[in-house]
């Protein structure tokens, strides 16, 4: 129960996320509903016929962000909540859609209670945030806060050939709304956590203070193939091996640095993968991620210089290509303390961590005071069929999300 | 010059090389000459066509193994050499064809020199030595000594689903002659080294102690796929990790017992091998070699420890499945020490060595004293169009051939 003396309707919003995952659903479970798809135009209707049931004004902008206006007592900028309604291929019924339907039941709960706010309140779902069929992901928020040009955001093609532009005017939601408005004066994204933390700690509420920074690299291995069995140990120029130790290193480097540091590779191909053949090339990717640019960087330097001379010692050639680098982002200090304090307020254990995953957050901090808060998934599970958050954990959340945005919106500063 | 004054045409040696490598040859060079197809068969009628030239008495069994018998003073066993004539998809002018075609060269010396031998001499061609297009490898070899049933052979479908019986039949070599004879009184054959190890140490003559044993395994990981960002470390069930852990432990392991171990992780597969996915499942071979069954029986035993340790500790599943295991074999120790000092006796520079791969004069070896020869391969390169001997060290080979026949030839024992 909130200090305004409402609460929102758990029922109501499971039923909501429910209606939403039946658009895209897939034979055993799950959603695919690929950023401008027809499903995705399917789940946009149904998200704005919500809005227009509420009341809430609908501005859709040229690249298809959509933002649902409830009007507060003074004109000026509005605090913001939202998140995305596409999914990746196989995508559960959470991420992203959590953080739209919440906004929808605040409003409607609001609406019920017949509380009006000093802002207005704007609910957001901003456009291919999976970058699953379009890259890059956080396309929407991107084109939002100007980091990128809507025309190179209309002009990218998909997996499938099709570019942004032509898909948003087939689903119909090439809105006329020029980009960069409404200019929010906070943003505040709910989303499931896509890790096991919470859960593996009992702990319900995430106060996120950051998104790691990320760094892929992809590493090239040429050695040399040879037979198996014919070639002693110390002739053989292995890329498999060369790829082994990088992979074993990663664990190691992870481990040694500590703390937010993680490292990942994902992904390992040999040529010619024969059994009986010395691996002549090697394909590997890294994934290092880390809270602190500093360290981030050091565990790129540290890997580095361990390939090479990974390579140089087995006479393997190894080359290096940076597939994507974010430096991380830190949400405001005030802002992460206010849902700390929030979910504390509400008797609901807290803990600060960071964000793994990229999110739509993370571009609007670059333009207005920001917080996230995540909730548990169960088994850490997420971009997967099986992604599972407890009903329970889901209104935990959006009454964190409810308390928090009734003082942003009452609130002098941000 | 051998002691009987004569000696080899390494010309002529070399032109009926270059002659058979012309059927099946591949545009850039190298040669695909699968057993029992229409290339092969080709090859046959050219080998079948020079025996008849040659005088000899050509015999085809019900495996389509082909005997070219020039007779000696005496009846009884004679001294056979030889190796196979079919190739790998992506095969060279050297592998197989030399053994065979050497030995044609040695009838042809003995003829013009006008020289007789005490015991009848056989060339010998064995059926599907590769055991590229039916499994398993040798195994014309494997019928002649009574390993493998005819039936079951000539049973055995190919990768493109015909039997070998039908292929015999097709190709005209479904000979009548039963399977199992001649019964040598000895089997030598002349092989390239298809390994870097003569060349590198400058040597050109190997005496083949024997064949190392193959232990191959197939190791199944299954761990749990997570966040690449949002997965601490220590929550981790990596797959890929415990992989490419075996990997190098597989390396340190071949260094560790030394000798002729060899270890090789050739193939290695992660699933779903995305960048930012950790791995949740591996698939890895393991192929491990040595001539010493004991030292073999302990890098298994020891490769498995280390597996089943580092999945546990990553609380990953691990399945293994054996893909094959041959023991060791080791050639007849009268025999080995007459190509160590025939090579010697010819001047020719010489070392004892195991043979990484498999060959016909290891199955030959159960049932007669039987010895190989090897001549260096140019950067260690076979099974590859890029094989190579130089025509000075394929003379060479065939010359301490020639001298070795002629002793067992003439000789009482074997």
């Amino acid at each position: 129960m909130s200090r305004a003396g409402i609460a929102i309707d758990p029922d109501r919003l499971m039923a909501r996320i429910r209606k939403l995952g039946e658009i895209g659903a897939l034979p055993g479970g799950g959603v695919c509903r690929l950023a401008l798809t027809e499903e995705d135009r399917a789940g946009r209707d149904l998200l704005v016929g919500w809005m227009r049931e509420l009341g809430l004004e609908v501005r859709i902008d040229a690249i298809g962000n959509i933002f649902g206006l409830r009007r507060g007592r003074e004109e000026g900028p509005p605090v913001m909540t939202g998140s995305h309604i596409d999914t990746v291929r196989t995508g559960g019924l959470y991420d992203g859609a959590l953080g739209v339907l919440a906004g929808l039941e605040i409003v409607e709960t609001l609406d019920r209670a017949g509380i009006g706010t000093r802002h207005p309140l704007v609910i957001a779902a901003f456009t291919n945030e999976e970058g699953a069929r379009f890259p890059p992901d956080m396309m929407g928020s991107l084109v939002h806060v100007g980091a990128l040009a809507l025309e190179d955001a209309l002009a990218t093609r998909g997996i499938d050939g099709e570019t942004v532009g032509a898909c948003l005017e087939r689903i119909g939601y090439a809105g006329d709304a020029p980009v960069g408005r409404p200019e929010a004066r906070a943003f505040v994204e709910l989303h499931i956590e896509q890790g096991p933390v919470l859960e593996r700690e009992g702990v319900t509420i995430g106060a996120v203070e950051g998104v790691q920074g990320i760094s892929w690299q992809a590493l090239s291995l040429r050695g040399r193939s040879a037979h198996a069995g014919a070639t002693p140990m110390a002739m053989r120029r292995d890329a498999g091996l060369v790829a082994a130790e990088i992979a074993v290193f990663a664990r190691r480097l992870a481990r040694e640095i500590g703390g937010d540091q993680v490292a990942t590779v994902g992904s390992l191909r040999l040529s010619p993968d024969l059994v009986n053949v010395v691996p002549e090339r090697a394909e590997l990717t890294v994934d290092l991620r880390h809270t602190d640019d500093l360290r981030l960087r050091e565990a790129e330097r540290r890997l580095s210089a361990f390939a090479a001379e990974a390579a140089a010692r087995e006479g393997v050639e190894i080359a290096f290509r940076q597939l994507a680098r974010f430096a991380p982002v830190a949400f405001d200090p005030a802002m992460v303390a206010r849902v700390e304090a929030t979910a504390r307020r509400l008797g609901r254990s807290v803990r600060r961590m960071p964000s793994g995953a990229g999110h739509d957050a993370q571009i609007m901090a670059r333009v207005c005071p920001t917080a996230m808060i995540f909730v548990p998934s169960v088994g850490g599970i997420s971009h997967n069929v099986e992604e599972y958050t407890a009903p329970e954990d889901l209104a935990a959340g959006a009454e964190v999300l409810l308390e928090l945005l009734l003082d942003l919106l009452e609130g002098e500063g941000a």
